[in-house]
């Protein structure tokens, strides 16, 4: 097989994860006898200093014209001060609407090896294993007006939570569509007792729930949610909401199990390419230093062989490397146990490649 | 002292609770030679089955007359399939509004007496004390439009998150207000890198620091802080954010401790009455079965001891009557560890009301 894959590493440690991933991307590509032609753009910061916009056209270019994106991670310090519109972030929420990536899918697994790690007991957090779906270009995050005002000379401001009901439905089908070949539950969140838009969800979350008869649909309040997430973890297993809701949800169930630098996630479009992420950010304070837990980044594209190109048996390959690393004992810093030895960067991606 | 209370039960486990905090308000009333007058109004759904409105005039008129107000709970699968206008929910809204409840003040603390009921790790939890700000009456719960249109041919929908500066201003600087004879610390929740509206509650966050040089203050995105606070929930003194931020992470804040029934809250105006109510809901499960933890409220009628009349030492002696008896080893079922014996409702309230 042969495919071309972009690679937007980013900022931060973005670069070392990206150099991680493509690494082992070789590997899989020598040991199943594929071609994978990679190449390079800048996004965010990197692309700010470069060219002074966060997604430059050649970027867009690149990724519409590759099979598959994998990007690092962007934003960081040095352009905090910048003015809105040309933030790093603004370059994340841009590609997002250009690829129309319209669902962010991300696994939140338990791994056995490393549950000295979660904030939480072993108890509530063993064997979880859920995929929370977020709405990814709508809502709050691209809804005008977002704009401040004087009214009744009263400074304000104003920010709008827009959707169109097919967006709200493809979105949900794409939580049903997962389920039936999971554990065959939905749990669509929302506030529906407050906004109207939370109605039309629920809503069309019914509707869509009568094209799956297998699968069970469960409506739960965003506030019950975030009690839930934490308490009993375990009833989940595709949580689906919208965007703001997801943004807040998704982060917190990245901590349950402890293993934030280990969390790939897939952003899905209706005719590709889609784009892979790690969801831990550019960690500025560890960047440059070979410190970075790569494993988020490898499992990331783990998920583009197995979703992208149908290479389930590639992915596998990448996903029982990584299982079989950790049995063994070894560890980046961040999912260490305060005090016991841990690989680098580079280390870590060696010996993933190894097994 | 002699004050007017009014006593808002509402529904399910609200009635009980209620009663609960009653009777060691007039235990207190007696020790401490006060008279506390109490008057009952209906809301949610009492108020609809008698009324046909979730918040009937009369009932508001009751709590303008009051210098205080105390609700349990409202809600339940009676009045879920209503339209949405005279759902028990619209109760509570309308009530913060027409009372101009701007801050929803939410202490989260630890109790060693009962570590064992919490879903987090004794090391994450051990000595939290935080409290968490939500601003009550603006934002995405009460911004026009929210509706549904049709727009290009598509169903649409509509919500708006909708501030004025002032109302930014005036949450937080409760918020700074209470810092102050606390810890030092404010945590400024927001979506800056996405919300203009996060961007003015930033920009105010600055200004109002000024007037607190003792004060620190620090910002977070609403992503990471839904992560921070399972994480490393020490690290909070005062949290402070908008209303649907606020009404996501109190809930999950509030599950920290593992004790959802021993959490009470205030709700301050700009001139008063307050409102004071436990942080769970109706529990239609257990509803008139004797069985909710009453601590919720009587800590909230301790809180208005101190908040809305200044006594101190009353409220003391409620919250340490509430440690003493948790510290005896005495429970209620959601606080109890499995297997081990509980008390009913009337039980919880006679064991305080001894010590
Ligand atoms: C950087 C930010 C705009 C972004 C978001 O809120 O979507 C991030 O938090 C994420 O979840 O990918
Ligand atoms: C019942 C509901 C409208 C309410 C809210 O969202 O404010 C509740 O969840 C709360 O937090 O008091």
């Amino acid at each position: 097989m042969e495919k071309r894959i972009a690679i937007l590493p980013g900022d931060g440690v973005g670069k070392e994860v990206s150099r991680g991933a493509v690494t082992i991307l070789q590997a899989v590509a020598e040991l199943f006898n594929h071609k994978f032609h990679f190449t390079y753009g800048e996004i965010g910061g990197a692309a700010i200093d470069e060219f002074g916009t966060p997604l430059p056209e050649r970027t867009l270019d690149l990724c519409k014209a590759s099979d598959a994106v994998l990007l690092g991670a962007v934003g960081g310090p040095k352009w905090d001060k910048l003015p809105g519109h040309i933030r790093p972030e603004k370059g994340l929420l841009k590609i997002r609407k250009e690829l129309g990536l319209y669902a962010n899918v991300r696994p939140v697994q338990y791994y056995s090896s490393i549950s000295g790690i979660s904030p939480l007991r072993k108890e509530v957090v063993e064997g979880v294993d859920m995929v929370m779906v977020r709405e990814l270009t709508g809502g709050l995050y691209f809804g005008k007006p977002s704009e401040r005002s004087v009214q009744k000379g009263e400074a304000s401001v104003v920010d709008t939570l827009f959707y169109q009901k097919n967006e709200i439905e493809r979105v949900i089908r794409y939580a049903f569509e997962l389920a039936a070949i999971r554990k065959g539950k939905v749990t669509s969140v929302d506030k529906a007792n407050v906004l109207e838009s939370s109605r039309m969800w629920r809503e069309t979350a019914e509707e869509v729930a009568k094209d799956y008869p297998d699968v069970q649909l469960d409506h739960m309040l965003v506030d019950n949610a975030a009690m839930q997430l934490i308490k009993n973890p375990r009833q989940f297993d595709v949580l689906v909401t919208e965007n703001m809701f997801g943004d807040i949800l998704s982060d917190e169930a990245s901590v349950l199990t402890g293993s934030l630098g280990m969390l790939p996630s897939a952003s899905v479009s209706a005719a590709g390419p889609y784009l892979y992420e790690p969801i831990h950010g550019s960690a500025p304070d560890i960047a440059g230093m070979n410190a970075a837990n790569p494993i988020a980044m490898i499992l990331s594209a783990a998920m583009m062989l197995r979703l992208s190109f149908d290479l389930d048996d590639e992915a596998e390959a990448i996903e029982n490397a990584v299982e079989q690393v950790l049995d063994a004992g070894s560890r980046t810093r961040d999912i260490a146990l305060f005090g016991t030895p841990f690989l680098t960067t580079e280390g870590m991606v060696e010996e993933i490649k190894a097994a």
